[in-house]
């Protein structure tokens, strides 16, 4: 069976001597977040992610969830106590704002939280992560009342949430969202229609779900500029709180899936039931939004964790299991075999594994620090930079986050041989649990086109320049450093190629848009490529300055500045290859008529 | 629910006007396969495929197979009356010597048998698959009493075959094999220990179940030059052709896997279990090569053949599915959105799946005719050079043909979004079928390292450079024709890159074995990459002649000519890529002590 272990050593790495967190006591909320508060806030979330939440990662996949003829859900076995757990230690408060019960601590140790909790059970931590992104589209649009009455519930977890968008006809169009919200004489709305894939939609978990629905008044334009957003709970909540009337909604079905069987994924009806707009009539989009761009950085940094759990146990089996011999001559003679980590192409995925998890978790945590900058910053500058920067790196971390992170699963799956084919080891159930973040919140190829189409020309290009000067500065920095600079002049040449392709888009997209969305996703991932690029660079200048320093913990910083190279020589070299993608435009990629793809 | 329609038209394609069968008349057996045969096979074979298999897929995937208290196995509803059908209509005969009453046709029919069969319904084509595997090692060094035993019930699929070489302790690392075989007195050997991973070990489906298992001579020298092969009936078979006694193997119990649900993966428990030895003391190994080496171009077609059903049922959803709008305007407005295949990024997995499939499949044939052409031509000369191109590519077939048709399963998913995760829709069950094939027969990675550990070496780099030349003549003569000069000229550049890292490796693997190691993955894709490239400027030289002759079904040629295009800009590029990650060697990736991979 799969272990799980928070890897806090490499978390408190990234905060400390990349991210240099202490730094940032003149912002809200940071001051409260002192080196040895955040140092202890690491290793309990570590510890209480391992104990508690990954001893059900293997069992609620076996069980799945169950819904009674009465339409109630049943969560695997241990689930109800485990959230209990979460809820007691307040795990769901951390980064939420103490006005509703918060702790009001920064974002940046959220995605820490996020990190830890997914990779030790997927299935699990979307509970709460979806009342996560419920949480922030009330913060930001809903009235006062709202906030009061449902806030401090969902905060503390007391109360779960979720997002009801799709619909059978409408996934990624939401202008086809047919459900009917009609105005009560109370100023409440009879909320109408059938929404499908709701995860968490229904469960034991809690006493109330609040569910945040999109939906149409009766008089709304037609495609997404109609759209309103709604919170329906599932029991009605009286003024004083109290729990009252069931409401019109239920779960129909749950949803038989390829994995993160332990989340109840609902087909969930509304009857007329009782709802309240959130913000304004017809900008239901907007709000969605604010869910949505905070719920994709969660899943790229579900990406990340299924990654990094299926390589702790990757490694584990490679150091264990022993098969054939090292090919320089046996290494442990004694032995009937060598170990598999002697082999190279065992290494070789191990450290693919190890170059991305590292860089992946310093670029998340990283965008959570942007994310409490673009909040918090006293200059409006400084937010906007900050801002511009987030917005260009969600739909990477989303969409490169999470197809790394499959990609690596489905190689630590391969260390395994046939025993990883074998559900009782656990190996196949990250591949099929990490499957589903390069689908929801916006399909790969969705963020792809966010990216090249949205972000790219958003004010003139602002954000993209930043980030090549970024990119450009560190390396134009690490290059006067002899240990940094070979790894330097790789990404600073994976950057030029980011940059060529920049420019062969924007001579090229407004001729012909499909030249634009036919390179979407190559754009993506060698973007993805240059981002853990400067967050490797970052890492070997913190490892080469900690060593300089007399820092005790030489193999740690010893092996940061081996994978950073590692990263340079095995992943910038797919830049060039992006690039030369992209350029090939949409010509043939488009030309066949749509019947050329039917089987004769 | 998915399904599936042979790609007859494609497979005749190939086989006329690329292959171009009819030239090889003068080989034995290809007198039979005249065109009109030909034809007729594919489209009966097609037909049973999609007739008779593949409604089985979905329902043998759900159901799986039981094993009951006595060790009896019953195989998924269908499966039963579909093998008696398959057996009927003497599927498994075509290519087996009418010698013991196979029909004699060229194996280049049998690989179109097993690429539609196994496409239709993976689980269920693996029993009479493996059955092929173990005639192939019968045939090869079976005693004439033990074939004329044998062979005639398991060429009909009588009697269906299976290959016992995996053991707890032991997978890739053969000579850690524990299972002893003790001679008896009348000839016979008593055959026991345990083996893992049985594929059809125990089933329902035929009276007898002929094992073909490798073990150890009491006085056997250690490691794999003391292993020895042994058939093992289910039933002992009188001289007479009765079934006798039950022999005391059984199956212990059935593997629970990510997928092939309808395919019983057996322990099998061997308790002095009467057998008989196959060939010469000792030399198991070589026998086992010959299942091996058949099996492996099977299941590099299984990679092929989960990628053509995928695609099918992708491209189907693209056309059907309707969601967002055109980048360039609405493509039919009157509709309240465009079909997905209007998203040049929709297109793109589509294109990319085109490119694999047609490609991998003439490569398949291709190496299904060197297989004729190495048992047949009457020149010695020719049947090496054609036995040194299947060993070259057989390693390739695998192991770029699994990994690519495992990404092909999962684009063709991912095309479906959230209805691709859902298990009743089909798609994920191609992703989990996919995934095996990258696993079994020898995983991915020994087929990286059988190919540049090996095959390039062999003969003093004979197959390579005959290959080198093939490829060259082949861009040389294309570059004269204006239609096919830019897709020459490309697939030149990836043989050139080709070229480079194989000299890389002739200089630096001696040095330290561990950059050959480091380096045979990207190599392998990178040969891939190349021979589909040779393919497509084959496939695009036969369709451009076929358009300047006049031929009518314009519309199927002009789309080769446009998928060699886009397989020329969107593949090869990946060449300069994966030559510079093999040049990187092994130095950064062998560089950390194993501790370096444990999380802290």
């Amino acid at each position: 069976m799969s272990s799980y272990k928070a890897p806090t050593r490499d978390t408190r790495f990234i905060i400390n001597d990349v991210l240099k967190l202490e730094g940032y006591g003149h912002l809200p909320g940071f001051a409260n977040a002192s080196p040895d508060i955040v140092d202890a806030v690491i290793e309990e979330a570590g510890r209480f992610a391992a104990e508690v939440i990954a001893p059900l990662n293997a069992s609620g996949d076996a069980e799945g969830c169950t819904r009674a003829a009465d339409g109630s859900v049943t969560t695997p076995q241990g689930f109800k106590a485990a959230h209990a757990a979460f809820r007691e230690a307040g795990w769901g408060t951390l980064s939420a704002p103490e006005e509703f019960g918060g702790q009001g601590m920064p974002h940046v140790l959220g995605f820490v939280i996020e990190e830890y909790m997914s990779a030790a059970n997927q299935a699990f931590a979307m509970y709460p992560g979806l009342t996560n992104g419920a949480v922030s589209a009330l913060l930001a649009k809903g009235s006062p009342e709202l906030q009061a009455k449902y806030l401090p519930r969902m905060v503390s977890n007391e109360w779960l949430g979720t997002m009801n968008l799709t619909e059978p006809q409408c996934g990624t169009d939401l202008g086809l969202i047919r459900t009917k919200a009609e105005p009560q004489a109370d100023g409440s709305f009879a909320v109408t229609g059938t929404k499908i894939f709701i995860s968490a939609g229904e469960h034991d978990l809690t006493d109330n779900i609040i569910h945040l629905v999109l939906a149409r008044l009766p008089d709304a334009p037609a495609g997404t500029k109609g759209i309103s957003l709604f919170v329906v709970p599932k029991f009605l909540v009286g003024d004083d709180g109290s729990l009252g009337a069931r409401n019109a909604v239920s779960c129909g079905a749950i949803e038989h899936k390829m994995g993160i069987h332990g989340n109840a994924t609902c087909v969930m009806n509304y009857d007329g039931a009782t709802g309240w707009l959130v913000g304004e009539e017809n900008k239901g989009l907007a709000a969605m939004f604010i869910m949505m761009n905070a719920a994709r950085l969660g899943v790229g940094i579900q990406g990340l964790a299924q990654a990094e759990a299926a390589y702790q146990n990757g490694a584990a089996y490679a150091r264990d299991r022993r098969q054939g011999r090292a090919l320089t001559g046996p290494a442990e003679p004694q032995q009937s075999a060598d170990p598999l980590i002697v082999h190279p192409d065992v290494r070789r995925m191990l450290m693919d594994a190890k170059a991305f998890t590292e860089g992946m978790r310093a670029l998340a945590l990283w965008c959570g620090l942007l994310v409490d900058v673009a909040h918090q910053a006293a200059e409006e500058s400084e937010r906007d930079a900050a801002d511009d920067l987030v917005g260009l790196l969600t739909p990477v971390i989303k969409g490169y986050g999470t197809d790394r992170g499959f990609a690596t699963a489905v190689d630590m799956q391969q260390i395994w041989g046939g025993h990883g084919y074998i559900v009782e080891n656990g190996m196949e159930q990250f591949v099929r649990d990490a499957r589903i973040a390069m689908i929801y919140e916006g399909a790969n190829g969705v963020q792809a086109m966010d990216l090249v189409g949205r972000k790219l020309a958003l004010k003139g290009g602002r954000a993209i320049q930043a980030f090549f000067a970024l990119v450009d500065a560190e390396c134009a920095a690490a290059k006067g450093n002899e240990t940094l600079v070979d790894v330097a002049t790789r990404i600073e040449k994976a950057n030029g190629e980011l940059k060529a392709a920049t420019m062969w888009f924007l001579q090229n997209a407004m001729a012909n848009p499909n030249n634009a969305g036919a390179g979407a996703t190559p754009y993506m991932h060698l973007t993805g490529v240059v981002a853990l690029g400067l967050m490797w660079l970052r890492m070997a200048k913190a490892a080469s300055e900690a060593l300089a320093s007399g820092a005790s913990d030489t193999a740690f910083y010893e092996a940061k500045l081996t994978t950073a190279r590692y990263f340079a020589e095995r992943y910038t070299p797919d830049a060039g290859a992006l690039r030369r993608k992209i350029e090939a435009g949409a010509e043939a990629l488009m030309a066949l008529p749509a019947e050329a793809f039917e089987t004769a």
